[in-house]
C-alpha cells in the first residue's frame, strides 16, 4: 500500500467512527425511547473518543507527512490540505481538555435546560463561567495572533476572525436598524394570524416532503423525520438525514424543512467519488448556512414561490382560510423586532446575532463579567431591537451554543444570510432573472447552478477561495442589503431609501 | 485501574463497536433511503472488522487472564467465563478466514436473492458450496470431537452437539408426524379466510403496539418499526427494538409482533447493573427463541388470550366478520403442511427444521451434495409433510440463512419451540391454571415469574445450568408433544391418542 492509500484507510475508518456517533445523536433526536439515554451517552462517549484518538494517532501524522510527496492530483492535494488542517486543530487541544469540554458541556446543558425552565440565570452563571474558561483554554491551545476570539471562530469557519466578524457587521448594522425603523413606521401591519392552527402532522409531513421533493432534495437518497429542533445530518452522500417539526404556526415546519433542505442539497451535491473522505460535504459553517438560507428565504419566502404552492396549500389544509397571494406573501415575511432569534424575520435575525458576538468577545476578553450577562444582552436587545426581554429565559438563557461550549459559532448565521444573496446576485446574472423558473417550480436550472458553483466543489477550495471563485470577491453585504431593503420596501411599501 | 476495569473498559470499547453496528443495521432495514446502501456496507464492514480486532487483541487476552485471579463475585467470574467463551470462539478463526465469510456472505446473498427470483437453483449452487467449504474450514478451526457439526452450531447454542439434536428430533418425529396425519384425517377444516383483506396500516401499528405493550413490552425502553421481516435488536437494556410488517394476512403483524416481544422482553428483563457488559441478553439463540415462542403461540394462540382481544380486534378493524371466539381460534390455529417454513402452524413447523437439520449434516459430511439438495430436499418434504414444493424458490432457497453462512442455527428454532413449553409446564405449577390470567390480560404474573427465572438470569448460566435452575432437568421434549397434541385434539375434534 502506498502512503496516500494507506492515509485514505485510515480516514475511511475514521469516518465510519463519525458516521456511528452522527448516526446515534440523529436517532436520539428522533426515534430513541427514553430509557436509551444513558447507553447512548456511553456510546457516543466511547466512539468519539475513538474517533479522536485513531485520527491523532502518531502514525496518522506520519501517513499524512508521507502522502504528501505522492499526491499529485489536484483532489489529492486538496484532501491532504483539509486533513493538515483538520488534524492540527485536533491535536493542539490535549485530550485532558476535549475530556472535560465534553463532560462539562454535557452537564452545561443539563444546566442550561433546567435554568431555562425555572427562568434562573444564577443556576447556569457558574457553570456558563467554567465553559468559558475552557474555551478560553482552547484558544490558547489554537493560538491566535490578533485577538483570542480568532482561534475560537476558525474552528466553524476557516479564516474568519473578530477583525472579519467586525467589518461584516459594521458593514450591516446601520443600513439594518434603520431598515427596521422605517418598517417599524410603516402603516402595513402583516396579519399572519392564519397560519396558527391545529395542522394534522400527517398533512404536514405530506407537503413539505412534496415541496423539499420538488426544490431537488432527492428522497432516494435521503429522508425527513420530525426532531423537536430541525436540523440536516448525514453519513455518506446517498444517506442525507432531513428533520422538521409540526407545530401550531405552520410556517414552522414548511421553512424549517425548506431551510434543512438547503442544508442538505449542499450535502448531496458533493461528488459521488469523494463519499466518505475530508473532501465531502459543505466547506464551512457560513458558506453552509448561506445555502439553508437561500431555500429558506430566497426561493422559499418569495412571491413567486407561492404563487404556484399557495394553491396547493390550501388544497392541503382545508381549514386554511382563501387568503389572497400578496396577503400570504406579506404574513410569511412579517418583519417584528422580537426576543427569540430562532423565530426571528429575516431582516432582524442578524441583529441577534450581533448581541450574541459582542457578548462573546466581551466575555472571553474578561471586559464583560459572565454574571452582568443579563443586563449587558438587555441592554443590547433594546438597543438594536427596541425591545427588552421579558425574562432571561426568553432572553440570554434562549440558545443552547454556548452550554454545550460552542464560542464563535454564532457569526456564521449571518455570514450565512449575506452569502446567500451574494451567490444568488451572480445566480441571477447567470440564469436572469428567476421569479418565473421559481413560479413554474422549475427549480433544477438553480440548483444545477448552485450544485456546479458551490455543492460540487465540497471542501476542496477554502472559503475564501471559494467564494472568490464563485463570486469574484470576497464576502460583501451589499447584495444582502440591497436585496432586503428592496424586498422589504416592497412588502412596507416604503418610499425607497436613498441608497 | 485494577486489571478487572481494564477488561470492563475494553469490553464497554468493544460493545460501543458492536451497537455501532446493530443500529446501522437496524436503520438499514427499518429507515434507510436505497442511496445509502454503499456507504453503509462499508461503514458496517469496518466496525465490524474494528470491534473483530480490539476483541481478539492479544491485550484483551492478557486483561482477561490477569482479571481471572481478581475476580471473586459471581457475576464477575460469570461474566469472565462468558467472556473466556466468546473469545476463543473469535480467536480461533483467523482474521483471512472471517473476512472471505463475510465477503463470500455478502456475495451469496445477493445470489441468493437472484437465484430465489428466478428460481433458478444452479445460479446459487457453486456459491453454496462455496459457502459450506468456509463453514467445514471454520469448525476444523474451531475443533471438535465427535462431529464436525457440533463445532459450528455450538457457536449458536452452547453445549449443543449434533448427537444432542438427533436425540431432540428422535422425540418429537414421530409424535408429530402422528399427529399430522390425525389432523389430516379431521372432519375439521378451519376457515381463515376472513383474516386476509387490505388492513389499515396505521391501526396494525395501533393494534400490534396495544397487544405488546399489553404482554408487558415496555416502550419507554424500546419502541416498534416496520421491516421486511420481522426482528428485534437493541444495544442497551434500555433501549431494544422491535419491527413488524403489515401484510393482507393480518396474523403476520399480530403473531410477528407477539413473537419479537417476547425476543424483547428477555433482552428487558436483563439487570441493569449487566447494562452494555456481556452478561446482559439472552443465554443462546434457542433459550431466546422459547421465549419469543412463548408470547406468540402459547399466550397469543390460546383461547383465553382472544376471549380478551378478539373484542378489540373487531372494533379496531371494523371490515373484519362478527366471527365467534371459537372459529377465530381454529382459524388462527389451522394447521396445513405446506411448503414455506415461515409461515407454518406450531404443529407443522419443527418437521422444517428438520428437513434442514438432516440437509446441513448430510452437505457438511459429503454425504450430500450440493447439486443434489433440491431432490434431496423434495424427498424429505414428501416423507414428513406429504408435499412436494412445486419449485426451488418455495423449496430449498425459501431460507436466507445458508446464503450468510449460517449453518448450524436452524435446530435452535425447534429447541425454542419445545423448551417454551417445558418452561411453561413449571412456570403453571407455580402460578397455577394461567388461563384466567390471561383472559384478565393480566400478564404481569407471568412476566414477571419469566424475568425471575430466565430474563434476569441474562447469560450468566450457560444454557443446559439455566435450563435445570429453572425446570429441574435437561431439555425434554414431552411437555412440549403434550401439549401441542392436548391443544390440537381439542381443535382438531380428535379422539385422544394413547399415551
Amino acid at each position: 500500500m502506498s502512503a496516500l492509500e494507506k492515509l485514505n484507510s485510515r480516514l475511511a475508518d475514521v469516518n465510519a467512527l463519525g458516521a456511528a456517533v452522527a448516526m446515534m445523536e440523529w436517532d436520539q433526536q428522533t426515534y430513541m425511547p427514553r430509557g436509551g439515554a444513558e447507553a447512548r451517552a456511553q456510546h457516543t462517549g466511547i466512539l468519539s473518543r475513538m474517533a479522536h484518538e485513531l485520527f491523532t494517532a502518531d502514525d496518522t501524522r506520519d501517513m499524512l507527512e508521507k502522502a504528501k510527496g505522492e499526491a499529485s492530483s489536484e483532489d489529492d492535494i486538496a484532501m491532504i490540505r483539509v486533513t493538515e488542517r483538520d488534524l492540527d486543530i485536533r491535536t493542539k487541544i490535549p485530550a485532558s481538555l476535549v475530556e472535560e469540554k465534553m463532560r462539562l458541556g454535557a452537564l452545561g446543558h443539563e444546566r442550561w435546560v433546567e435554568a431555562r425552565a425555572e427562568n434562573s440565570f444564577k443556576t447556569f452563571a457558574p457553570t456558563l463561567e467554567r465553559l468559558f474558561d475552557i474555551c478560553r483554554q482552547e484558544a490558547e491551545c489554537l493560538g491566535y495572533t490578533d485577538h483570542i476570539y480568532d482561534a475560537l471562530t476558525d474552528q466553524y469557519e476557516e479564516g474568519a476572525t473578530k477583525k472579519s466578524w467586525d467589518a461584516m457587521f459594521g458593514s450591516i448594522r446601520e443600513p439594518i436598524v434603520d431598515l427596521v425603523r422605517r418598517i417599524k413606521e410603516s402603516p402595513v401591519h402583516p396579519d399572519d394570524s392564519f397560519l396558527t392552527g391545529k395542522w394534522d402532522s400527517a398533512l404536514q409531513s405530506q407537503f413539505t416532503e412534496h415541496i423539499s421533493k420538488a426544490v431537488g432534495f432527492d428522497f432516494n437518497r435521503g429522508r425527513q423525520d420530525v426532531a423537536p429542533h430541525p436540523f440536516c445530518t448525514g453519513w455518506s452522500i446517498g444517506d442525507v438525514r432531513l428533520t422538521t417539526r409540526y407545530k401550531d404556526y405552520l410556517g414552522s415546519a414548511i421553512f424549517g424543512t425548506l431551510h434543512e433542505s438547503g442544508h442538505g442539497m449542499y450535502e448531496q451535491g458533493s461528488p459521488m467519488q469523494w463519499d466518505l473522505t475530508p473532501l465531502a460535504g459543505g466547506v464551512s459553517l457560513g458558506v453552509h448556512e448561506s445555502q439553508s438560507r437561500t431555500w429558506e428565504n430566497i426561493v422559499g419566502r418569495s412571491r413567486s414561490f407561492w404563487s404556484k404552492y399557495l394553491p396547493e396549500l390550501k388544497s392541503t389544509f382545508s381549514a386554511l382560510p382563501d387568503v389572497p397571494l400578496d396577503q400570504f406573501y406579506r404574513a410569511i415575511n412579517k418583519v417584528q423586532p422580537s426576543f427569540i432569534r430562532v423565530e426571528a424575520d429575516e431582516v432582524t435575525y442578524n441583529l441577534h446575532i450581533m448581541v450574541r458576538f459582542e457578548v462573546e468577545c466581551a466575555i472571553l476578553t474578561g471586559e464583560l463579567k459572565v454574571n452582568d450577562l443579563p443586563e449587558f444582552w438587555n441592554a443590547k436587545y433594546k438597543d438594536y431591537l427596541g425591545v427588552t426581554p421579558a425574562t432571561d429565559s426568553v432572553g440570554c438563557l434562549q440558545d443552547v451554543h454556548w452550554s454545550q461550549g460552542s464560542v464563535g459559532y454564532f457569526p456564521t448565521y449571518s455570514m450565512g444570510n449575506i452569502l446567500s444573496y451574494q451567490i444568488w446576485e451572480c445566480l441571477e446574472r447567470d440564469l436572469g432573472d428567476t421569479s418565473a423558473l421559481i413560479a413554474a417550480g422549475n427549480f433544477k436550472p438553480i440548483l444545477d447552478w448552485l450544485i456546479e458553483k458551490v455543492y460540487s466543489q465540497g471542501r476542496k477550495y477554502t472559503p475564501a477561495q471559494l467564494m472568490t471563485r464563485v463570486t469574484g470577491r470576497p464576502l460583501d453585504a451589499q447584495p444582502y442589503i440591497k436585496g432586503i431593503t428592496r424586498k422589504y420596501e416592497d412588502i412596507y411599501e416604503l418610499s425607497p431609501a436613498a441608497v
